[in-house]
């Protein structure tokens, strides 16, 4: 593998979730905004809030960023133009999802480097609600992400990920054989329990259904806590397609499935 | 704005899509895609195609990536876990989107650090069932953007950007006043006539339903051109709504409302 100082950033990123009591200072927030604005994509359908109270802060960071989805600017200057909006909002969404989720990434990257840690938050559309009051929404603007930010008050390592050959297919999708699962499986949940990672975060989901536990923080990893996450959680979308509805955003074919 | 390398190259980078006739070596390649999957956020769910047949790529470039949202794999980890996805599908592509999205970002920036230009397209989900067939995709994974990739062979610079003031928000969203829009407006609109963009790539879009053209390249800009874009195109969701359904993902209510 090759590297550079900018491949180092990107691979010694974590999520950090404790920070120092230094605040940083404007010009630190701006340009981490600022070379968030830079990315690549569509429409610049991203628009970026942002909360220095810390004591209301998750994990009390000094900077509570939400990367929103905005098609409400988008739409004042096509106005301007003398256009109206006829996209249908899926589509608007998935572009509209890229533009913010590109700019959230460069935002990451950015704070890393200026040495600072970040932790992204991914629950904030199941709130969207909370958000509109609290930060003056108008319709068209939906919450898509939770980004804390600050100085780093813990070390840690970069998280393990899936080996290289389960994720890149060159001509073909990269089917896994049964020995492949296993060494992705292997480097996931060893990687995990070995930085001690749902230990330290008393992070072991409860089991629903009366199924029994059988695992402790001696084997619960990475593995069985996504597929809790994905095999418990959320198995209705009429609480997110009602939040994007708040929004201002409408799913075709929500309220006649109702 | 402070600065350092990382930083440059955030700032630095612009779609690029003519490219030299070098082929990026494998460890490029594997740098980039490695890079990528540092990313952060929740499941993973990013996979990676890569075509390096050149004379079929887009612009002919060396390297063409999709980024697909990849719940086949989840899945198949899931079940050694004794574990059923229960997730609805549209809370799996909001999370697995934001997976790809992220992954995607962080290959453009390995790439620019290196000394590649990239170029995002954005219409590939409308072409999912093409890829499906191409790749042998099994169901459960979703084509959501492609990315060119090579040496530049032109030469550009970095695309305007909305001012920041209308696009972070301290304490409330950073509603637009009047001057506020035609600011936002003329930053773009002049950036790209500055730099030829639209007459260079011939790209004007055509009016529909009999409106009359007002513009040439002299004054046909970014938020002309957005605006016919979203004012005029994809109406419907149908579309789109059926290619995720090629890919196994179902969003509520579509069946019911057709």
């Amino acid at each position: 593998m090759l590297t550079n100082p900018v491949i180092e950033t990107l691979m010694n990123r974590k999520s950090i979730r404790k920070y120092t009591d230094q605040a940083p200072v404007d010009e630190v927030v701006e340009t981490v905004v600022r070379a968030g604005q830079q990315a690549p994509f569509a429409y610049q359908m991203g628009s970026v809030l942002l909360s220095r109270k810390r004591a209301k802060n998750p994990f009390k960071a000094p900077l509570f960023f939400i990367v929103c989805v905005d098609a409400h600017r988008h739409e004042a200057i096509m106005a301007q133009r003398g256009w109206k909006m006829v996209q249908n909002d899926l589509s608007v969404l998935l572009l509209g999802m890229q533009d913010a989720a590109y700019m959230a990434e460069n935002m990451v990257i950015a704070a890393e480097s200026l040495g600072l840690g970040s932790c992204f938050l991914g629950g904030i559309p199941y709130r969207a609600e909370a958000f509109i009051k609290q930060y003056h929404l108008p319709p068209r603007v939906f919450p898509l992400v939770g980004l804390t930010m600050g100085y780093p008050a813990e070390k840690a390592a970069p998280r393990p990920r899936y080996p290289l050959e389960v994720t890149l297919g060159e001509g073909a999708y990269p089917e896994m054989d049964e020995a492949q699962v296993q060494r992705a499986m292997a480097e996931m949940d060893e990687g995990y329990l070995a930085q001690n990672y749902y230990r330290k975060l008393k992070a072991m989901i409860p089991l629903e259904d009366g199924r029994e536990e059988t695992f402790t923080y001696e084997t619960y990893s990475w593995t069985e806590h996504i597929s809790r996450k994905t095999g418990q959680w959320e198995q209705s979308p009429e609480a997110l397609l009602e939040q994007l509805a708040k929004c201002g955003f409408h799913i075709p074919g929500f309220e006649a499935a109702k």
